[in-house]
């Protein structure tokens, strides 16, 4: 089974100027992040804007993340739904198109309970043989899953130990979690757009899964801490969180992350779904500022 | 384009007992609500459990509706999705498979605003011409419509001037909308369960639009009220609405008139898809208990 | 210690023409509810308008309530607060006021957790020998208990064992609640101005905590339901429950409340203070109707 | 009047060991802040501990607030409050203790509509003739203001044209604030800490309300911006704000600011009134780590 930790990118979902998915521009951020040294892909997240696809169109971006990854690295797909039984289906149908594994949040509901939780991780788990990643990003799922409840899924279903942790404060989540779930080995990835990254490893995250348009920066982060380099990857990570944090900003996030990847030349357009926050002149003329300005501290501050 | 008003039974979608959907029994639903004297169906709205069925068992679901009814009624199909784009293909199969008119409620969204929601009704309307319901159902959108917004859209969107409205007290607001969007005809249709029914009738509301497993009822009180027997209407009202009202629980309202569709010989069974709540004994022994009291209430009451 | 049950009336606090708390007409509606035979009362709650109250209004308030009371009939007050120390304050102050118990919801906070909630309730017991009401109200508490919550306090914090339960589905939930708590005895009472009262009893409920203008309506259904004369309450009930239910909308339930206080002549002025629902014109003829139905049908009902 | 704009620095509401209010450390947080050149103070905000004091309490630290800070700056005064009765109330007192302006969020209620907003600020404003700061923050209030309304209250309550924003993305509001109020003098502070400060006056904003320890950061930001020297007051953001974002985490951000006003001498204790997040070590020592590394790298990055 694949040991999660590192960095794994949740990819984005392009569109070309029609709307239509744009699958050679999702092959060119597939390129571009594996040359920046990622771990692992995450496709149909929520910033892959998987709640406005189709299903067709849900297999067609799997398809692609799959098929032009060429198993170099793991890939995970989002398989949350509101209900178990399309859990199930759509899980069945990640893994037969070649997911490594699965990301569920709880299933959106009015009245929903830490029970009713429970057991739909489990009633996953014993539907379909694959490894879960349960997301806890309560904006999103509507529901907060207390560290109890983290630690108790751990324990009763083996095949959903790793978190993807979106419930601030992350930091001190991780280190409640991990005390929870003492004895099972539990595996925390911090997301939120990398915004906390180096508090999360300090309290013992494994990692990060996130979107944020650099992932090369996150890598060489998680790779220094890994190290044992302790205060460089600090000091890299200081440098380079104006610019996470800018990105990762609500109800604008995805187009700002698009818009970067177009500047990149990875995206041919960088147009969200609709509806969405679309960036005015000055979020532009910001985005900018604060790029050149990580760049070139990036480039200056290379330690010796 | 259809007058609406009247009583429309939303539809729910029935399950064997292996958790497919059941087109048999919904044909049973069908034609125990058309004996029942409704005026229309709404299929795959939010008690139709559609936010738990694949794409297929959407389409498979809406066929068994039209093609049961034969045009004996109009049917509207629910067509709510996150995304302007899958919300107008979803609307134009709805077209194609034969519905008469589609539900939309506002996508689902962080930080949607007013501008949002009336610009996505806009672009579906301009999309498709087919005659849109505007649900006001803020527990499940998550976005509170204000009147002021509902008159705008019925102002700027010709063919979305119906208003299924379920945000408490519905008809205070009942008579708020029609006050903000005097001079265009707006037609307002009561939901949540009926249990508002002859307030919001009094209010100015065309008729009801629920799922309640009793639309005779509806039917009955609807019917005295438009003609103009109102004093009758209040009574048939209040001696049911104590069913209306136990029917209509949040969290297992919809396993309730499952259970009672199943007693009626609609449905083979009464389950609903997981997660969701289970009647435990007490609630099926104050089911019987209050559908006793409603039928002999009822009988005896037939006024001098 | 008190054994909390049978039917505690929650005061409105009235107002006169100008604003001011008016504590005539607080003794008058004790007096009407006294006469009605309720088992206690409850001062300082959600709709006793706690919220837009000065501390020394509140201690007006109270002090009110207890002089006026005489003893006869034991007082709640609520001590509900976003912190603990001011939590604990007020809870000294009502115990020194005379009250025979206090009513406290979880603090409102975000980020709260089940954890914090036990403690709290913990603290304020170890803190005030008086026993405490668990306020379950997700909507005002913005924090939903589960029942292994609530039995876990019952049974850390013996002074804390009689819940307000006011989360639909109440009857589900009151099973589930009695349990968890298998071993201790917990006492609830129902809530939501009565609307489920008869379901609750059913399920195991002690009685009710509400502010419904009828008391003597609820005190008779409790009474014919402890005598075991089930079927009579159950007929009681469900002629009286349109009533509750037009008085318990959302958003307007209080003004409506003290409308029908006012027309029983208790209540000098109906006013609730801003901002606040306003009732409109078709609201009043509403209610003007559906009070006389349920006067008529109940003097045409009594069983012989 | 007062033109608001530069930095105003929210203040906490230091506790002494057994969590009564300790105006000495508060006395010191003034003199620290004063000496870092704020513009202005802003007493018994949401971050001031406000829901956790009594009445009295609130006395005493604004009357501490106003004769330690002796007219130099001025001062500002939550006054916000679930009700219109008691907001007037709070605001007469606070303008008879001195503070030069009151700041108010919408009053916290179920079903609060724009139109409902839009008089209460009217209606304090006319009963109280003193500046109003409109806070816009959410995740407290409950309500979200659209720029619309904001702009409406501004027309309408000529006293009210100051705005605390803190409902992101910020950046993108302010302009669409001040587009929506054409004409009409509007200025809007940032607050969240101040991670989004930059992009605020970027946007347009007057400056930033906010709490964060190094108050003096922020004032450099502001004065090199309002100087012209956009580039050195970006250098100066992008250097800091690793600090600023580390400090405003949600559930534990006011914990740890008092943690470094304890460390800057300020406070003698850096406790919150519970329930509330309590620092871990791993905490701790991240806040070691970011506080060292802004402080070297400011040290540094003086430019040539």
């Amino acid at each position: 089974m694949i040991t999660f930790g590192g960095v794994f990118s949740v990819l984005p979902t392009p569109f070309d100027a029609s709307g239509d998915f744009d699958p050679g521009s999702l092959q060119r951020v597939i390129d571009l992040f594996l040359a920046g040294g990622v771990n692992g892909f995450t496709a149909l997240g929520v910033t892959g804007e998987v709640a406005r696809l189709t299903e067709r169109e849900r297999e067609a971006v799997l398809d692609t993340v799959v098929t032009h990854t060429r198993g170099r690295v793991p890939v995970v797909a989002g398989t949350t739904t509101e209900g178990l039984r399309t859990c199930i289906e759509y899980t069945k149908r990640a893994k037969a198109a070649g997911a490594s594994a699965v990301m569920i949040s709880p299933p959106r509901m009015p009245k929903l309970n830490s029970e009713a939780v429970a057991r739909h991780f489990a009633e996953v788990a014993s539907a379909v043989d694959i490894p879960i990643i349960v997301q806890d990003y309560p904006p999103i799922s509507g529901f907060a899953m207390e560290p109890a409840l983290l630690a108790r899924i751990a324990r009763e279903v083996p095949s959903a130990r790793t978190i993807k942790l979106e419930d601030p404060p992350t930091p001190l989540k991780t280190t409640r979690i991990l005390a929870a779930a003492e004895g099972v080995e539990v595996r925390i990835f911090g997301g939120l757009g990398g915004v906390f990254l180096l508090e999360e490893l300090l309290a013992g995250a494994a990692g990060a899964m996130t979107g944020f348009a650099f992932p090369e920066i996150l890598v060489e982060i998680v790779t220094l801490f890994r190290a044992g380099r302790i205060d460089e990857a600090a000091d890299a990570f200081y440098r380079s969180v104006a610019l996470m944090r800018f990105e990762f900003q609500d109800g604008i996030g995805m187009a700002i992350r698009k818009e970067v990847l177009r500047r990149r030349g990875a995206l041919a357009h960088a147009g969200i779904r609709p509806p969405g926050g679309v960036l005015d002149k000055t979020t532009l003329a910001a985005l900018d500022r604060v790029m050149s300005w990580v760049e070139a501290t990036r480039a200056h501050g290379s330690r010796t």
